[in-house]
């Protein structure tokens, strides 16, 4: 009980603010700005709500701590639940906020005409899928063996910070199912109509980085 | 003493510098610049008077920390007054320095027409309220068991820095009472008629955010 | 095997998102967004493959932990064989992503007339030799005796970052011949035959870092 | 001698990255990106050459720690020579570096008409003094009893970032005479007229800030 509420919190937490600065600060921040919110939302959350849970506010960071033998099944659902109910609630919150005209996009993750540098589908699947894998690369490595205790935190918010610099053109950048969720059920239309390629990839991505130490391909060597 | 002490000068570095970026940086920086600031004072003053103190440099925060169970009530009280105090001279040293026409802002907090993105007072109380009520859980989190020795200064800051990112438009952000204070009262007109939000808000969000401690909402597992 | 693959994989990432902040960011995200890129790309991976092969990720640093003893030849030419491959499927995977237009720069390095701030060559062999210097003394600093456990990747990272905010206009920043290679190669014209520059002046100021460490002249005191 | 050549590194990076940032990036990189630039030099150069000297690269610095009583008053003028000696052949470097145009400035220190916001003598001295002491105040802090081990680096290097962000448009911020000292020898005419007051200033504040640590004003509780 005490991981489902963090876990929702912490999901809660990711959409307020790496959402909320692309609707509410916008181009006061700049791309940089929201970018660095996205990374800074997951140091937050990595220090504050992380002794509890762990931290992963991201379903496809629970498969992928799944699939690396480091998380039962049963548990991968609980924080499947609560993520994505963390993001859907933060998502209500940033449109109980925003004005109306940009409540219409709540920053919503997508790609194609309209929407950011307009990159086509076959880039969009590329990205998340190779990003998303770099991300759980981070994640297992800095919280697995040989790892220098407590930096995790700021290694893998950083992580998600520059992959936020390089791709919000590309798709927004998602590589989390439940941070497309949220957004996109109250938005719906294009956005709800996309929203699979953002459950695919990340979990496609999520499965290469996870089985790369679930065969020992990336191992810190024993005695450090 | 020393611990008085200790947070007035953290709360007149928390004022100098945010406010500071947003009076004398401006546009120079940018509303990044000016959230980053914020953030980064939090940091500065974590590692510099933490030791001494703790640096909470915020009313909200102290009440927390009280309810949490972890300050009794009477320290609370002198860091109260310590914090109003540091607020209104770092405000000072911030007028003294600034050209007569920035002078008349110094980075208040406020809403509604006029205000940054003109937001209303509905929306100025919700953000004020979940915001501090998440930066309570991260300040509790970080600092409580099972955390990592070292980081909460770090992970505090950066809250505060990406809260500011997504709320400058909105209120200004206050998410304390002290930090309100000390610009409102040598500015005057909106600013102090506004000012009770920047108190009561921040006070609600404080306790929403201690009571998930004081009851066991969340808690890290015992054995980590 | 292991250490092969994850300075491959960091190579890989390094140009994927520093590169891939110029090529697909680009003026959304600025050259402080880039910069950030860069350094963010090295924090990243320093805590997520960082165990496994220490994180290198650039030949000039092996060249340098080399000199400085810290490293046998062979295990060198390995880490080499894998940095320039991880810059070259990097760079591969960002030509993938990008547009026409953007890819035919790739995020390569130069000078001269037409590249950035068209600085002179004179000014680029200075720039990168010193910097390459100054890096490899904060890597070989950072991790040798006396340094603070864990925070080196950090401090690698942000001094990678500053050094990219000081010489974006000069030569796009190199200090790394791997990370010229990959894009230099898949764009060929200027940035193959100005290639030699970025495998040269990285090489002498590694070797001038590193001769600092292996005679001496910066050492840490013995009890500390 | 180690430790000689340590801050005559350390100071001359302090330079060529700080000031370097203003000369080579200027605009492309904004005031933001120049703030950013010196508060990353120091966390470079403490992790870099902090286990040899400490890492004070500002003799206003050294200052405050001898009156501290944490260093002799022969290792500070030691310190003093090198970090003098460090800034000026920083300033050489990036002069031989910059283009004729922007080598005028170098990033010296000023006020006044034409220089920055053109603040007036007034403001640049309550600046420079309250800002010096802050600074020495986390340095005295963050390195003392009580305080988090290896976060030192990481918590003074922001602290100057933010001094930057508030003050680049009234001094161009020194709190460290060297690093004014370097600058204004090679530029001459008001640089070297004004460099008095980034003499006095700063160590009028790094008196200020040390002797609250020397008569333990500021100072961490027994037993923590």
């Amino acid at each position: 009980m005490n991981r489902f509420v963090a876990e929702f919190i912490g999901t809660l937490a990711l959409v307020l603010f790496g959402c909320g600065a692309a609707v509410l600060g916008g181009d006061h921040v700049g791309q940089l700005g929201i970018a660095l919110a996205f990374g800074f939302a997951i140091v937050a959350m990595a220090y504050g709500i992380g002794p509890v849970s762990g931290c992963h506010v991201n379903p496809a960071v629970s498969l992928a701590v799944f699939i690396a033998g480091r998380m039962s099944a049963k548990d991968m659902v609980v924080y499947w639940i609560a993520q994505f109910l963390g993001a859907l609630v933060g998502a209500g919150i940033l449109m109980a906020l925003a004005k109306d005209g940009a409540a219409s996009g709540l920053g919503h993750n997508g790609w194609g005409p309209g929407y950011g540098g307009e990159y086509g589908m076959h880039a969009a699947l590329i990205f998340e899928i190779v990003m998303t894998a770099l991300f759980v690369i981070v994640i297992l490595g800095s919280t697995g063996p040989g790892s220098a205790p407590g930096f995790a935190g700021l290694g893998i918010g950083i992580t998600l910070a520059v992959i936020h610099i390089v791709g919000i053109q590309v798709t927004g950048v998602s590589v989390n199912p439940a941070r497309s969720f949220g957004p996109a059920v109250l938005v719906g239309g294009s956005a709800l109509a996309q929203l699979w390629l953002f459950f695919v990839a990340p979990a496609v991505g999520a499965v290469i980085g996870a089985l790369l130490y679930r065969f020992n391909v990336l191992k810190a060597p024993e005695a450090s």
